[in-house]
């Protein structure tokens, strides 16, 4: 099909040319002082990332990986995990712990908010004898476009008087969305390479805090792989204790100098804008966004809600058939009743119009009960902002 | 700027990711057997795209290095030239001529419809003495947006019983309008790489006939680098007299593969298509497309002309600065009084909707007077043809 | 520093331009239709190069993380594993798997030759009990470029009439150096991307047996990442349970059509041909092959001992400060005495004369005592070979 | 074949990955600020290349070209040129010049040394009536590996007291071989993309002179691709007056930073370096290079005449077909009797010896009586250069 593909999942998303470009270069010795120049490079500066003064291990996985690195270096087998269930990423890591041998427990959630620091506050204060021993939540959980408040669970937690640790999936946010590992006190912070970043799948990230390298010490959950202690050990001279995956960090590299030539502050605000672009196209069709908290609606995506009767997977094929975009299924509880619009990563006004405008013309041609408008809705927003805005400075936005 | 830049000038276009990984390889010996496969293949399928079976020269230079090509291997110094001021690029090719120790007759023009059949046959007729020797004309007027009906104009030559030659411009229609070479009895057609055919700039054409064979021999203009006679005699084993710029030469095989991959009718709807879209974009917003002629509007660009006292290369420069969107300018004597949407080459319909979607928002931006509904009028169109095509089979439209 | 780097550890390797550009594509959605097939087509694919018709698990891991993969999906804590230390790696996976709380034993070797069937088949017969539930063996020691004879292994084991499991690590040996996991009666083999096959590190693989997956039934150490399970119901459909390293997967559908474009059997003759070249310069220069086996030299790797008292990691600086070439460090025991040439991946004849140049140079410039005349005698081994074929048919070997 | 083939003509040379990288990117608008800022810097930095301040003209086009560019816009019709019989490329530009219309005169040469100052300085002197209009020299004459000393050759014009315009092609030695054209004292200097400057075809040059300037004004030869008048009026704002190769620009950009980086003198040692490392080669293989000035050897090319009685192309098949290495046909004069290795380029030691090993070898299977030995004498020749360097400073050579 002519033109590009318009890959609106929420991740993996739009890899730019200069990172692909980066990538495309012959592999270099790993064990050589070109490499070390640029470990030493990509480890320093996704701290910037993270909003971390502490280290960060970069594994050559996927995210999934990096979910069970931040547990098997933590906990114990046995161990208790205080888990939320604000939809389907966070269902995945729940099974993921239990088949590592750790018992969870789940808050339930309904699918259409984040998890909630009073419930959490609340089952931590029961805790007396402190069988629970970490706290596990999604930041921006992909499935359903809500974005936890961490900041305020981490105060919870605190409130509680609770010694758990404070584990946070950031796979869908990082890179898009304001996150602060330091300064609202997670204790590992999980991340992968697909999505804010802008790289294709093969990496990701544990953000660690003291607490957490105090509790690897006790962790008896068996690991090698995983491992952060030859890690960091080795990552002290920009070196990997096995053989990294060069190429991709070639793009993290880039990445990572995109995303501060930007300005990290932009790339939020950016990714905020297209969100309320989305949204008000959603609203304008006459459809629901299926997050339902104002405060917690996510840059990074968008799940909407099909009218009663209606198919979003069909939808989705129309949309693929005839407009050449893929767009995000709905998962889990919400499998064939939601489509999910990615909005993140290397993206900007005109794709995002582009986006609205597949999407628009899809629901006519398959017959979804809408009311057209939603483009202009969005391009009054977007245009509007602008003119507030004044000048040409906030194009880069 | 994030995301990807919309590259909306009518040329050069959008280069599709497989053909610039095509020509991101190791130069190859020009000499060697490797070379000679690729030669005879891309000199074979560029007949296809002229629609032609006569040779078609093959020149490691721009769109303009072809212009003078067509005529120092057919004319003599002194001769005259019929033209047609259909616009800039008419123009140009004049003032070349004249460089070239030409002289020449231009027919005049409005600048808002293409060569007029009539016109050319009626000075033919005059010119008993068959003093012109070649009547050239630009097929389709990239400065307007018209496309000239080529096959009437060979009609009126041929009613006029005058030999002169026949010399087309396709290099914005080529591969993107449909275009009959040999049907249509043109002599010498000058195309170049960087429209229709998806490459960047660097390659330009001549596609010959039998009559423009016969004139070589008898032309007293001087050439070396652009004589077809050396061409042709080396090209017959897939060769080059002189070094050929080889990674455009990979870029083009690729080019030619993907265009006849999609079908060249194919290719000429979906230009149609959005050329339609936008105009219908352009009239709900209440201004007016240069061409005049309905029967002659560009698959190709949309030219259109701002509202009095209103400045096109100011509004191109809000659409820049704020959306990441190149428009061409107005040139020559509609210069800032017109901007052009380029929606060729590598193209469909969501970046037809994020570029008139930046269109109309910079409209609103830069204070342009203008009814919104645009990017809606496009859309039904759009979805509209889809809906009555039934299915997803005109997807690739 | 100008002209190509020469990459001549044993791996990573060279990747050829047609993979890296394979790779420098966009990232797709990775549960399309799209996807699905370029799934269908790997998972397929890699199998013919393990030479194995059961199932291959493709992991976006380092082949450390298949290492890991092998053990946990078919043991269980405590279970005693037999080991040969044949060189650095096979330490390596011994301490990984003492990390995963398995009990190990280390039938010791000289670091001069591969594993010994003998001493395995001594080991199984002793233990009655049958207490050791896999053996683990390397197939070509990176370290010491000594290939094992596995199916002589298998045979030993088989004679022992032990139940134990035969895992095999190829990492090194994949694509290089004949291996076949069905006829050689392997459980599991461990792979990875970034020697033979020819990519970037970051993808790495399991072939399976049917004892294998039954075992897997009945292991006991906690998985998730690595677990079969869901990786072989999903990869049914083409699909992977978890997000896969797509551009890498790119990489290897390119990479698999090039080695059985050229051929299993001359991919194999090709590295046997470079690494007897590499010994004939090494014994020309009066130097050791640290391999002292006859029959089991490698066609990857050839590792050099340096003369007593001269440091192999001052020559390697030497060499790559002089001749921008980097070759492979002596490991473990051998560390300082030894350097290492790999020859493996997308490399032909010239390569290798440039490789071994830069070693005979380099022992002139870093006054390591020697006879020159290798690269002579590389050349008279690979020139008179080329002659005995009598034709340039054996020009792809 | 496996592995990198070998492109050891004397040009098109190997183009670095940076540059093909830098040139697989989109095509952006030639009328924008984003190519103004890249025209400006590509017309500053290839001053420095061609070691002058005054403007060089950047052509679309193929060297052959920038030959007929620097005739047309000096010279009138019917004008004589002094031009010098130093090889095929000379030949060439001789018949080139006479289809444009000029008359010319040959000095012979003996296709094994460079134009004779002292014959060019006595034809001038005889010139009394200062009919000769220019003086066409070629400085390294890519058909026999002489290099002509430019400077000795304008002293000679000086001498003689004579007015004509001294035209140099540098198309194999620029960017390999010491140039100065202001120093030197050239009025317009050709050169190509594809030798030195590392770059694929496409893409040639004039630098000028204020004379030359001023012969332009008088200049009665057709022209209007080749115009100087309006590329330098347009080249001043870092445009161009009809559409560039934008991405050989890209890849223009990048070259000019690696030779640079480098340092110009370094890269011509690096050069003279390797012309004598291959001379010591052929000489130790008992065969003669074609050029026999010593003070003339080419840093860029080494032609190697044939024992008698034995067919060049037919060595150098068997070199490609066992090697996978192009090397240079023998041209003009000397076809079938000369092959031609090219040194030029993004090049080093192990690319050399691996070049030289493929001509010991193919000499050998070709049954080309030689002696061998001449890998050994390059290698001694290069690694006795770095020991007595004294370190590893003399590696970027």
């Amino acid at each position: 099909m002519p033109g590009r593909h318009f890959l609106q999942i929420p991740g993996p998303t739009n890899v730019p040319d200069r990172v692909l470009r980066a990538m495309d270069m012959p592999t270099m010795d790993h064990r050589g002082s070109e490499f070390q120049a640029l470990g030493k490079r990509v480890l320093s500066g996704i701290k910037v990332i993270f909003q971390t003064e502490k280290p960060v291990v970069i594994y050559p996985a996927s995210g999934t990986g990096a979910w069970e690195a931040a547990l098997v270096n933590t906990l114990s087998p046995g161990d208790l995990v205080l888990m939320y269930e604000s939809g389907q990423f966070a269902a995945l890591w729940k099974k993921l712990a239990e088949k590592l041998g750790l018992r969870t427990e789940f808050l339930s959630g309904d699918w259409r908010s984040a998890a909630k620091p009073d419930a959490i506050s609340d089952r931590l204060k029961a805790d007396t004898d402190h069988e629970i021993k970490a706290v596990c939540v999604v930041h921006n959980e992909t499935s359903t476009g809500c974005v936890a408040p961490i900041a305020e669970i981490r105060r919870a937690i605190d409130e509680a008087g609770h010694p758990a640790l404070f584990l946070v999936d950031t796979i869908s946010s990082l890179g898009s969305i304001d996150y602060r590992h330091d300064e609202w006190g997670v204790d590992v912070t999980v991340g992968g390479s697909q999505k804010g970043l802008m790289l294709p799948p093969g990496l990701s990230f544990n953000a660690l805090s003291d607490k957490a390298l105090d509790a690897h010490e006790k962790s008896g959950l068996a690991k090698s792989y995983w491992d952060w202690a030859e890690m960091l050990l080795v990552n002290k001279n920009g070196f990997f204790p096995y053989t990294p995956a060069t190429n991709l960090l070639y793009g993290l590299d880039t990445a990572i100098e995109m995303l501060l030539d930007e300005g990290l502050a932009k790339v939020f605000d950016r990714h905020a804008r297209h969100g309320e672009a989305t949204r008000r196209a959603v609203r304008a069709w006459g459809l629901d966004v299926l997050c339902e908290e104002e405060s917690q609606h996510s840059g990074s995506l968008t799940a909407v809600l099909m009218p009663d009767g209606q198919d979003a997977d069909q939808f989705r094929k129309v949309v693929l058939d005839h407009f050449n975009m893929s767009l995000g299924a709905g998962l889990g509880k919400v499998a064939g009743k939601v489509f999910r619009i990615g909005h993140l990563g290397d993206f900007n006004d005109l794709m995002l119009l582009g986006t609205l405008g597949g999407v628009e013309m899809g629901l006519a041609i398959a017959g979804v009960p809408h009311t057209p408008g939603g483009v202009r809705a969005a391009m009054d927003f977007l245009s509007g902002q602008r003119r507030a805005g004044g000048d040409a400075k906030v194009a880069a936005a």
